[in-house]
């Protein structure tokens, strides 16, 4: 079976096709033939090295991935053969808070990935996904999806609060969508007029183009009555952060997800203390988030936004399209 | 100005229009022009003197009204002449948790309530409402509507949990309203399969008639997978509370509301404990949470569910009319 | 190996040591050479017939024990051979919240107890303790203690909050010492003053006798200052459960545990809702919780408190010695 | 009457006493007779100008006092003539979340502060304190203890949970005395091993002297196992913080109250999503978290610490005592 690996060195350029032989399923464990895998921005970082530059090679790439379960090992009895399933990004973080033991099980970090034929997971590994969505549909929940349910419900927002979502990203579109349907007042940033528009059909209540208007931090406050919202979610990190000070209301909460403006920039934290603010590191969820996730996006019928779809041996003009930044919601390789 | 009064004894027949002082407002009060009153069955209660048996008469009746601010007196900053506000039920309950000595402020019970012309408030115990409301409609928050979001809300509802409504009634039917903003799943039980197709047209997702299938607890279990539903907004009381018990899951949540088939019932608690549920008396709720609802009811434009509008001197029928118990959601009268 | 049984039918009558293989360990099993158990009385109820009359018979009874791990299966890397451990309620109850898949796995129930001299669990069902604990203080924690800790952490206690124990079985006497390195006010009431004196030792800050005074709810609110308690240890059920809705402040929380009063009773919830009172069922806790609690057990260094030993073949006399109701603290058989 | 203010200028050398008219209770205010105050590091930012250079002159410093209620004006309830009280940091912040209005009412700060003879405040913004407490220790509590309070029970700690404290200032030596009585293990740092030596007799598990030790996020680690503590009272700010986010575990709370370290230092974020840390800003407390803190007081009999007690024309030379940064616990100034 074919798989996708970072062979020798990190790289876009060191991406291979390779052949691994089929696995097969020990006690407690599935195999999986994965069908659509979706990007995040973290691929990225894991291709270049950027991610965990002692990361061994070869590995297969991508956390996030949906199919059909083929083989079941001994002592499964959580899934059977033809279920349709996604995998967890974390393999071992199940329900409660993640701790040092549970962190260490990524997949297409600490182990390989999901952009494979077929892929050997623990059967406490996989989660089955609302039956409305496509295998395509289904790749984009695990990190993604996942990650804005985890900032809006651990940040317990309730209908009627206001959410102040970064961009139009994999997360932000899911953040908005997501708070969206638990009944909250959405407002959105973006560099572009046309992608304001899109989140608004999306029902985000307000958006503002922070090229022509980049004080949004005031706009958030002009929006809300002068007091700021209740929620941020954060995907830009120290570049945005400090202006998400501004942006958060007295005792707001902010999730601080992302580094979309680097890894390497400082900020400040003495708004922290002075406003009363709550910042609340996200990394994705456990797979009992998971499973309450799929629940509301079944009973709403939430359908993922999918930016493009690439063929399985593009994967690497994939990664570049995400490099370019412009998209708009997932993107999503068949496999 | 006109006062409806429970005049010498308790009883629908010693109900009397009575004239009365026009209000002066003193340091931190307002006077409110009320426009509109809606009733709850505590209200029915009252007159009869089943709630409060040694109530001082004559009394105002009922807790929920909404009008126009006419006077404000020294100190005031809270509101200005011409605001549209709602009383709140509690005058003293602002924030946090009840106690004893804020749980003796309730309007139509321990103080005289909203059926007047005029009524006098502390500036504190007002709220301005939704301006997409109606007088009619904002009259039907501060008891019945705010009793359905501290059900739901205290109970930690999330997008994607189960919901079960008992019968059509005010507190009911906002539960349902609310509960399906919030991207619950909810269900309905009615004794009436016209009622039952009026609350799928509010969104409810499924219904169930209890005259011809009276093991409702099952069908909860049935629609839910076998697990049981999240929650129960129980408004019956202990006629109901036993079939609850099963109907809610394991560690589910038991909003404990009315006691609509009667106060004197009992029943076994055992199940609470086997089945590790919590059960959570409610009792209307905060100005605070009435803020908040408010937010919730803004954002989304909800619109309250009015069963029948009694002119002002048409009181009484309105009262036999709730006594009949065939309404779907709120009873009204203007004023 | 020896091992007690409820042979041939329920009854204390019926029970008989019999002769077992010895265990052998599975993939992910653990054998524990058991050195103590404790008794609580639901053993008592499951000895009887009276907690599951259809329970498949013969089974080793008791949930609560303590002993050595002798040997492990494969893929075991929990705890290792040496270690010592006790077992847990629910042998599945890991985290979260208990679901109708993990409630069914509870020794000395659903599956065989602990009361032999070597037990096969899984590796997941067995958690190291505190270091200064001897086996037999041990064997008293997995239910009665893990049960305190539930009724309190889950209640929100915290340091100044004043919590009613009722008499001074295993769970009030652990409620009372948790209760107390917590910085609580604690309240016990005894039919009998010298354990009253007893609990004062252990920190109990004000006693009463429910025989020579029997209206404790009054005392728990002169107590309070006329307020109520903030939290109840519920152990008697329905019998006490109304006489607990006035010793509770409004807005308290009550943790319904026993039924020491019968399973049959009745109450009437109309309180719960007028007075705001979250009454929630307590069945034991997951291995999380029984972790958490032995960190602060460790911290604390508390010693539970042991009524008496017994030999192994005494069981039945311990039996009887807790259906007397004479004991203070937990009753210990070793083996 | 006598007071001090900060006079013409900023700065320690332009404090200067002054006589004032005798304040006159209007209603819903007290007089307060002020017998002690207590400093807060904050008061010397304020005297300095550091901490709002556009505050108004003349100020009467300092934000913690305790006295007797020597006069009420009409309309007062909550307090009467001779009851002993302290004033609360925030005087209208009563429950619940601080809002931007509740959060401009600081005594020695947006208004006149405690450091007079007399002093004028609402009845809302007084609180009786337990009695065991002389005027000069419940001068401590107002902004010190509550804030420690607010880091710990607002982090939802736990018994056998644990705590670094950094340091040996006001806030961490209550932080060390109430995560004591709250049932945790307490890690201090310091720059001196006599003052270790005094936090261990004050309670705390193991402390380090990070002159000789300057790695003790290393030494949390091996503290806890490994794993890192659950709860980080940060008084340090930008200098302390990045060590913290790896002295915190995975997943644990950074309660941020100070920036004894400079207000101007910068940090980067990354930890706090890559490790999901909880960062918290913690400014002081509302008037019910005052309240339930005293509850946990007086059931504990907790002595605040009181570093030296200064004469009242000596108020210049206890801020430059603070300034050397040399005390262990609280200085008090007498009335």
């Amino acid at each position: 079976m074919k798989a996708w690996v970072i062979a020798d060195n990190f790289g876009i350029e060191n991406l291979r096709i390779v052949e691994r032989a089929e696995p097969q399923p020990g006690p407690g464990q599935v195999v999986v033939a994965a069908r659509a895998v979706s990007l995040n921005y973290r691929d990225l970082l894991v291709t270049r090295g950027a991610y965990n530059p002692r990361m061994p090679l070869p590995r297969i790439p991508c956390s996030d991935g949906a199919g059909e379960v083929t083989a079941i090992g001994p002592g499964v009895s959580r899934v059977k053969v033809g279920d349709r399933v996604a995998g967890t990004f974390f393999q071992k973080w199940i329900v409660g808070e993640l701790t040092e033991a549970t962190a260490r099980s990524t997949l297409g970090g600490d182990i390989d990935g999901m952009l494979a034929e077929r892929v050997l997971l623990s059967d406490e590994g996989v989660v089955p996904y609302p039956e409305h969505l496509s295998f395509e549909e289904a790749a984009t929940l695990p990190c993604a999806a996942l990650t804005a349910w985890n900032a809006l419900i651990g940040g317990h927002l309730k209908a009627g609060d206001s959410v102040l979502v970064q961009g139009t990203g994999g997360v932000s579109i899911f953040a908005l969508q997501l708070a969206k349907l638990m009944g909250a007042n959405v407002l959105v940033t973006s560099s572009s007029d046309e992608k304001l528009a899109r989140a608004k059909e999306l029902g985000a209540d307000a958006g503002l183009n922070y090229r022509s208007n980049p004080d949004w931090e005031k706009w958030c406050r002009s929006e809300t009555g002068g007091v700021g919202v209740d929620h941020v979610v954060e995907v830009g990190g120290a570049g945005t952060l400090e202006r998400s000070f501004k942006a958060v209301r007295i005792a707001g909460h902010i999730a601080l997800i992302g580094v979309l403006s680097g890894a390497g920039g400082t900020i400040n934290p003495l708004p922290i203390l002075m406003r009363s603010i709550c910042v609340r590191g996200i990394f994705v969820g456990s797979r009992a988030m998971f499973e309450a996730m799929n629940r509301a996006i079944a009973q709403s019928r939430l359908r993922p936004v999918i930016d493009r779809t690439f063929a399985f041996d593009q994967f690497p003009d994939a990664l570049r399209h995400m490099e370019r930044g412009a998209h708009f919601g997932k993107i999503v390789v068949k496999i």
